[in-house]
């Protein structure tokens, strides 16, 4: 017999709107495991804000958890349920409401995938800048709930910097709509931040208006090879300012990860030989090819003279330059190479990096159940990934790894997560980095606008009254 | 005799960080009026974060209100107390902490000047892009209660984008502290955001970590005139395209602030002759004087060729630059050209802000009382100042000019404040901007971390229960 809710909720939407019953494993959590049958008790895909309220609404009045599913490229969890909960699904809220050329913003729903957003501005020759590997999949509603990161974050920001307006819908069905397309407001509490990163606790993010940049005409990349820490620090500043606003990427690959992907079995060629500690990517975005070309050049020619850096080639054509990042992207590559993978994504102060890195390298070293591990990261922006393979799947061996990896962030004072966020698989590590008085004043944010906690319960942290 | 609360603590403090009575009246609560007595209990003058902390919990026991005081140079009146309210003073907590040229922050307390943030990181080849006229005065904590804006926004952001890590202390005393240096945090609810430009409403500010950026090694600048807004907007987007990541500054005045600001009596040169309806003064911040001068010149030439523009002039030395953007900063010429003035601060979506001034400017001149009027603004932020005199000063004829002004903000869907804030000048105005959930919302986040309404009671809305 179906529960007062489904019925109650069934009477608002349309029969494609609703999923119950065995039709329901027929759906995931997670794209990374399609194959795990989705646990919930019903999936309800609004088409309106109106019914996202009227949802969350009838929810709220029954004391019932949801959880909201936009593209599930979340790494953390934050999307998984159990069969208690009920889960709206985003995907039938998939319009582009408005591209403005002139205020330079594109007014969304929240299941427009991010490459549909790519791909409508540009034919106006403009630029949504956030951009990373999941773009396919990922819903733009997603990628603003985990305020996410990417590729270049070091030149245009985070998510949260993107964002101008935003409409998400409070656990009781209170409709929070402020769709500006305006780049400064001071009239208040700017309530957008609450609902940017934290991963659907606070609202569900149904619209927004983001702003965009004028697309660059000419982009340059290099690959550079040093072996010293401090180097990698003085070079960026010194290309940040020999490059002005133009620099846009700056990743650093550890040796390891430079060879993996440029192995004889990846067809990938090699850059620079092998050899060296460090390996930088970084990329201009310009006006004009040719002369961004010959300032690289000139600013490349600099640091080996000055023997800031040991050897650089600059991408000579497009395809070139789409062999060097793939040497970065392609972390697929990296992640078929290792057995009971995890991955990583800690944030730490830049001059931090080099040390922090060495001891994780010798503490994994050390360790024989390690096959081999990989380091790469949006250093620019402190950004580290490591990437784990081990030679079995065990909690306890897990918990091992993260200890090595999370243990030094508490007294670097960095984060266990720069970019994929706590969901549930980070829980127990958050305390490394933010301390007891923020996690207090955490739940009283969460209380104060989900008082019943049904909006993606006990995910970031333990919902309790 | 003194009250209980004044007692308990004179007992933390030290007899040189305590005024009351007479003493208080030598104070001041805008800097702009400092022969207004200041009306309070008492002034404190903490020296650590723990004594901010003891202070508050205290006032917070006795249900004390309490505002607080940085360099006093809000226009809104945030500052602003009545003879029942205590006033904590940051001017004592000004150290810089920590000059990490290595990561690229600087750690300050809230009492530090901006000013002396630009003079210390300058010497390390380090920018601290926040800039606007009363940085002689403006303190950091202030700056980051309001989330101030100014001249470079543009290209940085507003101040909410440029704090890494904060502290602040809650109306209870609990002390909220994350003064991290990394650029990127996804672990839980960015508490941070909640601070910054909540004018002093949910917790007082005593610390922050502000990134750097690398000191730009040339700067150029020109003035550049049109008759058409639409032009305005095109310019810039050619412009913003062509000068890729160096652009820095696209500030435009109308004609009569031109007029006004290169009259015979002024001294400044006029760049360019009278008799436009808009004039662009755009900045660039690059890396080589010569070349950037040059990219400037052929893309100012194609856009005068092509019509966009109709005439361009660069400066050609520093001194010429200075000229230029006195024209633009030097507001006081306008104001003493003012009687009984009303200044403004609006924000509007880009495209719309040429109709909207022409019809600002035309219900203005229709308006007897109104003796002159000028507009000025960072324009590709939305952001647009209006300056306005008139033959007398009473409320009903503020209200009058406000109307014109704010009353079309709200269909444009715009603001009432772009960087100066709400305050208690514009709270009238403030639900033409924000929806009555908004509004409400806001008093749910006050009442959670402000339950009896301590912290600047009465800015920004009505604080009850």
């Amino acid at each position: 017999m179906k529960e007062k809710l489904i019925k109650e909720i069934e009477q608002i939407l349309k029969t494609d709107q609703v999923l119950v019953g065995e039709k329901v494993k027929e759906r995931y959590c997670h794209i990374w495991e399609m194959d795990k049958p989705l646990l919930a008790k019903a999936v309800f895909f609004p088409k309106t804000t109106q019914e996202v309220s009227d949802i969350l609404a009838i929810c709220n009045k029954h004391h019932q958890p949801v959880v909201v599913h936009g593209g599930l490229t979340n790494l953390v969890g934050s999307t998984e349920t159990n069969p208690e909960e009920v889960v709206i699904c985003m995907e039938k809220m998939n319009a582009i409401e408005e591209l403005d050329a002139s205020s330079r913003t594109i007014t969304v729903q929240a299941g427009v995938i991010l490459e549909s957003i790519h791909q409508a501005v540009e034919e106006e020759d403009l630029l949504f800048p956030m951009t990373f590997g999941a773009k396919g999949s990922a819903q733009i509603g997603g990628v603003i709930a985990t305020n996410a990161g990417g590729l270049r974050v070091f030149r245009y920001g985070m998510t949260r910097n993107l964002i101008l307006g935003l409409e998400a819908v409070l656990a009781d069905g209170t409709v929070i709509s402020s769709m500006k397309k305006i780049i400064k407001d001071n009239s208040g509490y700017d309530l957008k931040q609450l609902f940017i990163g934290s991963e659907g606790t606070l609202g569900v993010i149904t619209k927004a208006v983001l702003r965009l940049q004028q697309k660059p005409k000419s982009r340059n990349s290099a690959f550079v090879a040093l072996n010293d820490f401090d180097r990698v620090v003085a070079f960026l500043k010194f290309m940040d300012a020999g490059l002005a606003g133009t620099l846009s990427g700056y990743e650093l690959l550890w040796e390891q990860n430079f060879i993996a992907m440029t192995s004889p079995n990846t067809d990938i060629p090699k850059p620079l030989p092998d050899g060296y500690k460090y390996y930088v990517l970084l990329e201009t975005l310009g006006s004009d090819y040719e002369k961004d070309h010959n300032r690289l050049e000139e600013l490349l020619e600099e640091a080996l003279t000055e023997g800031m850096v040991l050897d650089a080639t600059i991408a000579q054509s497009g395809q070139h330059l789409e062999l060097f990042w793939k040497i970065r992207e392609d972390v697929d590559v990296l992640v078929s190479q290792c057995n009971n993978v995890q991955n990583y994504d800690v944030s730490l102060p830049l001059g931090e990096i080099g040390n922090y890195v060495d001891h994780v390298f010798k503490e994994l070293e050390q360790m024989p159940e390690v096959e081999n591990y990989f380091a790469h990261g949006h250093v620019a922006d402190g950004n580290i990934h490591f990437l784990v393979g081990k030679n079995k799947s065990s909690r306890e061996l897990s918990h091992r790894v993260n200890t090595i990896i999370y243990g030094p962030i508490e007294n670097l004072a960095g984060s266990v997560s720069a970019e994929h966020g706590i969901g549930i698989d980070k829980k127990p590590y958050l305390n490394l980095c933010r301390s007891s008085e923020e996690l207090c004043l955490m739940g009283t944010i969460k209380y104060a606008l989900d008082p019943k906690g049904i909006l993606n319960r006990n995910k970031i942290f333990d919902y309790s009254k």
